[in-house]
């Protein structure tokens, strides 16, 4: 099987794919839009993009196809701890480091560590921390550090001088698994945190409790969400569509009936699939 | 007066401080988190920082920070068109391309263009699209172009070949002026596109129907959403809080009720401003 991850080599998003397809050929995109058309046309059979805080890449995008392109589906979702490394070449040492490099919100996660123990020393942006981690192992002969993962360390053969020195322990990434056949994604040696149903609602018109009353369909069937967010439709200013997460499992009569009271109410569902939720490393 | 802004020069989000502020100081930062430490610390007197929809940077960042620096408001919205442009040395000739250079979200963005004009080009990953423009203008010996905005040309004294190459005319970057002083903000050569009340909601326990029963103080006094996202709270998974625009005018009765009842819920309330949404130019 093929699976496209948004790249580069050592992303975060690599890092979620290679623990959710540990036998598959993986394939690296240079953003998200290209994961989903290489899913949409049959290049990849699945792909593994960000939904969630991630530091890669602006997560709206994901929910911008999903909405634009109705064949694809969610197959699963990963959640990642967000752990940040300070690693320098081997053959270096920690002591006169004059530049640290990472992606700019790497940089910002990790401000408080790197404010009070290398305050003095230059930031310097990059294009992300996969990148910075690669120009560190390629230039010995600089003073130079990289905030990057753990697997990027590996990958590059760097040496980790501090470890989690992320401002937040509690800092999660989310990944989704998408697909055209949302076949059930199943994976042993991953520990499953839940279940969950995702789905886009678009409103026909936009007018006061419109939202309120699509939510009205979970609250009285006592079912959760864990997630929300309005995205404005590409037709102008002022239309909205959501996209939103429902908490459990797939129960025929409770979901159909929510799905069926929905389009009662006309609004418009593309339900994306009900699907486990995995806990991955960092 | 001092205003911070998310860099780098001639970055989307400078355009939109200029237009905001035309006659003060403006301060690039290398990230949002500095953006609002600058404003907290009393180093600038605001900022203009990307809300949604950005190339510039995972702006969820923006609503976390919002959420843990409750000092700082907002005092106004600006609504920015994205345009991209494909833009060359002025000695150079577009014809024998090699390379286009861009942040890979404007890329995306130019999406069918490029794929349709500039099928056989390269396209390489900038850290934003200024700092593609800007080595666009200090290699005029290479065949190399860039995707960014018309600031970014005339800054660099690159020449546009094409216009308006993104796939949306209808695409939006949304940028605030956060602040701790909250005055209202003015500005009589920018057209308004209306107002707006921001907030911040944070429900103490997460039972099912609970962002139902917030939105039905809304939804009963005819009171209009615009944008509403959850964000996942830094003390662990499956805890939340939501960022709610409300549309129109502040009226002392109504919206001082609506609050009121939110605070009989248990929900705990940061009101961010009334705030104005003023039409930028790209």
């Amino acid at each position: 099987m093929k699976i496209a991850f948004l790249g580069p080599h050592a992303s975060f998003t690599q890092l979620a794919a290679t623990q959710l397809f540990p036998n598959e050929e993986l394939m690296p995109q240079a953003n998200i839009l290209d994961c989903f058309n290489a899913v949409e046309k049959g290049e990849a059979d699945k792909a593994v993009v960000p939904l969630e805080n991630s530091i890669e890449g602006t997560v709206s995008m994901t929910l911008d196809y999903l909405y634009k392109t109705p064949s694809i589906k969610i197959e699963a979702e990963g959640v990642m701890p967000i752990a940040h490394h300070l690693m320098i070449h081997p053959e270096n040492s920690v002591e006169d480091l004059e530049k640290i490099y990472s992606h700019p919100q790497a940089l910002a996660q990790s401000f408080h560590f790197l404010d009070t123990q290398y305050k003095e020393i230059t930031r310097q942006d990059f294009s992300s921390t996969a990148a910075a981690a690669k120009y560190v192992s390629e230039n010995k002969d600089q003073k130079i550090a990289a905030v990057a993962n753990q697997f990027a360390a590996n990958l590059y053969g760097l040496k980790i001088v501090h470890r989690n020195i992320q401002d937040f322990e509690q800092n999660h990434t989310r990944f989704i698994v998408i697909s055209k056949q949302q076949t059930p994604y199943h994976n042993e040696n991953l520990e499953v945190l839940g279940e969950k149903s995702g789905m886009l609602v678009n409103l026909p018109e936009d007018h006061p409790g419109g939202l309120h009353q699509v939510l009205s369909v979970f609250a009285w069937r006592k079912m959760n969400l864990s997630k929300i967010e309005s995205r404005t439709l590409k037709t102008g200013l002022g239309n909205y569509f959501f996209f939103i997460n429902v908490v459990g499992k797939w129960e025929d009569v409770l979901h159909g009936n929510a799905l069926l009271e929905l389009q009662s109410i006309q609004a418009e569902v593309d339900f994306l699939g009900n699907y486990k939720e995995f806990l991955l490393e960092s």
